[in-house]
């Protein structure tokens, strides 16, 4: 039996052939140009295999609506050519099996579920935080979609009283992304944040924002498994200190051992690593297959 | 077919029987005194039916986890003689059906979705704002649940600049519950909220922190209806503030034209009114009869 999965980005795509246990068989990788020659390089990598379900895991931003007449389309994107793509469609005419699709975030999101870090769990959540924060959320095993999607990483934060930095979300100024993405830490500190590895007190804030934004997550979402991906959790000081935030903002409210005892169990980085996306993918191949 | 709910507070009981229209064919209502006579009264009541299945929305905490030995029970309440008490083994023993069990708040959010103001939608929440502030999700039809349940009236709320009141929530102080229950405003102002109606400050602030919150619980959940019920909400002048006010949050980054454009239909008052808790029992009756 066998799964195609595409992780498709703003300038790569990685296509595999893998199957329901998250075993991957093969894999390619070439450059998002315009869609007729990214899509024809999927459908030719595809078409000697025998598949029973594609998933998809997309750059957005989409539109993930079922009952929306643009169901399946990347909508208004500001990379060039790409609005309006009905990406669904298109992988339909050439493979008349069970697609699943769905943003990047939810793809790694499921694939952790199934195969990485909350492997067995019914819930979950996975957070990226990189050039943008991005969340995606598991409640009793189904993504959460709702009205549009979440966008849990434009939440307020409570400031810290010494940070003076204005913020750089462009919508809400200093929302979580505003103050705690990759591109706010090297606008407020002066440089990027792989050159900040020794300064304490950007790491310090920086669990100070995510740790207490992860605290509302917590309480809102009530996740069994927290998981940290994205370039600016790689960051080795950081984890700990957003155990330690974390403790701190429930106060010990959530009484649970999971948190009291095995902080550093429940707040982890991603099981499935560099494969997350791809892996994510195949997950989506794999729940539309069921259904 | 007749289905059995019981509607379980601190100081009354209530139970019905009616049907999975949500239709209520009789009902009584009794003082919670100790468990053995109160639980009696509700056997005498349904033991004249036929009941497909039992639905019991009840006060806390509870143990809602499936897997624990003491699933269904009440388990730490400072209500006398209820500590531990075993509610879905007692009921069991008498009555051989599927039985829901849940939290109060929970069960008015599944009956708002079946019947109330969320009807026929995948997704919902249910806020009470009263001596407590409690709220109830649900996500792709399912409440949810997770590691505990979540306790989305504790998450932090960035305090109003002009607001200098402690807070009265025993953990966190200030958290929203602390800064916006009825008791929060009682304590801050010095009257009762049903007698300051006349101060629009009070409400305006109020909405400040209720707005804020909803427009948190909008970017993590995305929930296609929101619904604030209990004591507090009653204020006439509180609903159009709090659309005011999410508006103000969000800053149009939930582009959807159910919140631009149709906010007063997006965020109302509960459609079950007195009747949420009951018929949030029998929701709940329905929910299990089905699996
Ligand atoms: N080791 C690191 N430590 C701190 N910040 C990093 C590190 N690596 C990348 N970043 C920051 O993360 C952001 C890029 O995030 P990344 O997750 O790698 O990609 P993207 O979010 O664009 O997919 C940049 O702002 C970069 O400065
Ligand atoms: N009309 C009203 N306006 C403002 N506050 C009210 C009103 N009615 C009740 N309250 C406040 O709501 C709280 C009680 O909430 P309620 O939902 O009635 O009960 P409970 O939460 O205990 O089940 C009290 O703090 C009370 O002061
Ligand atoms: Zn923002
Ligand atoms: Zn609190």
């Amino acid at each position: 039996m066998y799964l195609g999965a595409i992780e498709a980005g703003g300038t790569k795509f990685v296509c595999a052939v893998g199957d329901e246990e998250g075993n991957i068989y093969e894999r390619v990788q070439f450059p998002n140009t315009v869609p007729e020659e990214t899509m024809q390089r999927v459908v030719d990598f595809f078409q000697s295999y025998h598949l029973e379900a594609i998933g998809i895991g997309t750059f957005g931003p989409v539109d993930l609506n079922k009952k929306s007449p643009t169901y399946g389309y990347i909508t208004n994107t500001p990379k060039p050519h790409w609005s309006n793509f009905n990406f669904v469609g298109t992988i339909q005419k050439y493979f008349h099996v069970p697609i699943g699709f769905d943003t990047d975030v939810n793809a790694a999101t499921l694939g952790e579920l199934f195969w990485g870090r909350a492997k067995g769990k019914n819930s979950c959540i996975y957070m990226t935080v990189g050039t943008g924060i991005g969340v995606g959320a598991i409640v009793e095993g189904r993504l959460v979609h709702g009205l549009l999607h979440p966008e849990m990483g434009h939440i307020l934060v409570r400031r810290h009283p010494d940070d003076t930095f204005a913020g750089s979300c462009p919508f809400h100024g200093d929302c979580l992304e505003g103050l705690a993405s990759g591109p706010s830490i090297e606008k407020r500190w002066g440089k990027r944040g792989a050159d900040l590895s020794e300064q304490n007190e950007v790491w310090e804030l920086e669990a100070f924002y995510l740790g207490q934004a992860i605290a509302q997550y917590i309480l809102i979402l009530s996740p069994e498994q927290v998981i940290i991906g994205g370039g600016v959790a790689k960051q080795s000081t950081l984890l700990p200190l957003i155990h330690h935030h974390v403790l701190n903002h429930l106060n010990g409210y959530v009484q649970h051992e999971v948190i009291l005892k095995h902080i550093d169990d429940y707040i982890t980085r991603p099981g499935l690593g560099d494969n997350a996306g791809i892996c994510g993918a195949l997950a989506l191949a794999k729940q539309a297959l069921r259904g």
